[in-house]
């Protein structure tokens, strides 16, 4: 299998959106990061988040499984502390191995509406 | 004829919006890979879908004309197998000749809404 | 001033919504190439057009002046010939001085509704 | 702590929408940089703004502090003028440390819709 990817990825304009409306989980809000890992190894990943007013927290540690893709709620993240919702953030992902990340974002603030808007991450 | 982009290129965020709403064919969710082959040589270009749960599957095989684009939709694999609609996924394509591949998906699985997100695929 | 960028960049996943709806001209559906020259010389950019079923048409030519940006609606070139509005194409654009150069969609295809989407064309 | 990213950064693509509806300031229209600063140094990031009809204008000069992102809404600029809202525009960025740039606006031009895009700003 290639090693294909960087072992640095970075994300400067976090946000999760907060409220969401619509059907859940369907449309909860959310910030997505999108792991790719093409090699035959485990990757255990690890996500650093930068804040305006704050020192960064993490690491936050995921596993992706060989040959595997993972998607990662930023929302979902609350060990070693909960991403709080509606806050601008940044994030740092480091893997011991190369992937490929991608971020989406789903915005359902307003009522009765979807946006979405995504970039691939910026590789180091 | 110039030959510009690379031989293989990665979107990590996959997951094809169902349900759909809106007139068809114009309104139905889909993601799609746009390809563009500036060389003089046909292509035949290779995809192998990575999952969170399941090992790869592909190839998925599919020609692009010298001096030619395609708008593939991923919603339209059946070989090896028909991809799964909603199920996030990953993919990887080769080109034996260079290529350049752009991302786009179009979400209507919220009724009377209209939301599109892409971002150029990564290059290796 | 310095000299960034780069001298061809491509984007394969062009194609202009239609039809419109809303007011006009705000919410024209339209694809936009967005060129950034920020060296002390004019540049006349040429931009080729690819298809999925004919030759590719061009060179398109437009002046993008020193010091300038300079946003060129893919729906208005109409020298060699008119653009098709919803047809796929992709894009390839050439310029005698760095540039650096991204793509826009508005779509307006559904009443009522209003989506974006864009990303850094490829550089070559 | 990482040095990554790099020292210049461009967005050829910038309008900041409007007019905007919806509840203020949560649905006003922005054009925005997020700029993440990994390093153990305070960077002054400088950004001038490009035109299609008049000379670039600048420097705007911002903070970015050590381990820390601020999302800059252009809308908020006004040293040493005024951003016109509505205007085509493009940026760019020069930071004394290594910084990742991503660009984001938010647009809610059409009554009771809400539409986002993105991209990674391209590094030079």
């Amino acid at each position: 299998m290639p090693e294909l990817g960087a072992h640095t990825w970075v994300v400067p304009g976090g946000q999760v959106p907060f409220p969401a409306h619509g059907p859940e989980p369907e449309f909860t809000g959310f910030d997505q990061l999108c792991v790719l890992n093409a090699t035959d190894r485990e990757a255990e990943v690890s996500l650093d988040i930068y804040y305006e007013d704050a020192e960064p927290v993490g690491p936050y540690r995921m596993l992706v499984k060989a040959r595997r893709i993972r998607h990662i709620r930023i929302n979902d993240l609350i060990d070693p502390e909960a991403i709080q919702l509606d806050r601008p953030y940044g994030c740092l992902l480091r893997s011991p191995v190369p992937v490929v990340v991608q971020f989406l974002r789903q915005d359902t603030r307003l009522p009765g509406t979807l946006a979405l808007t995504g970039t691939m991450a910026h590789p180091v």
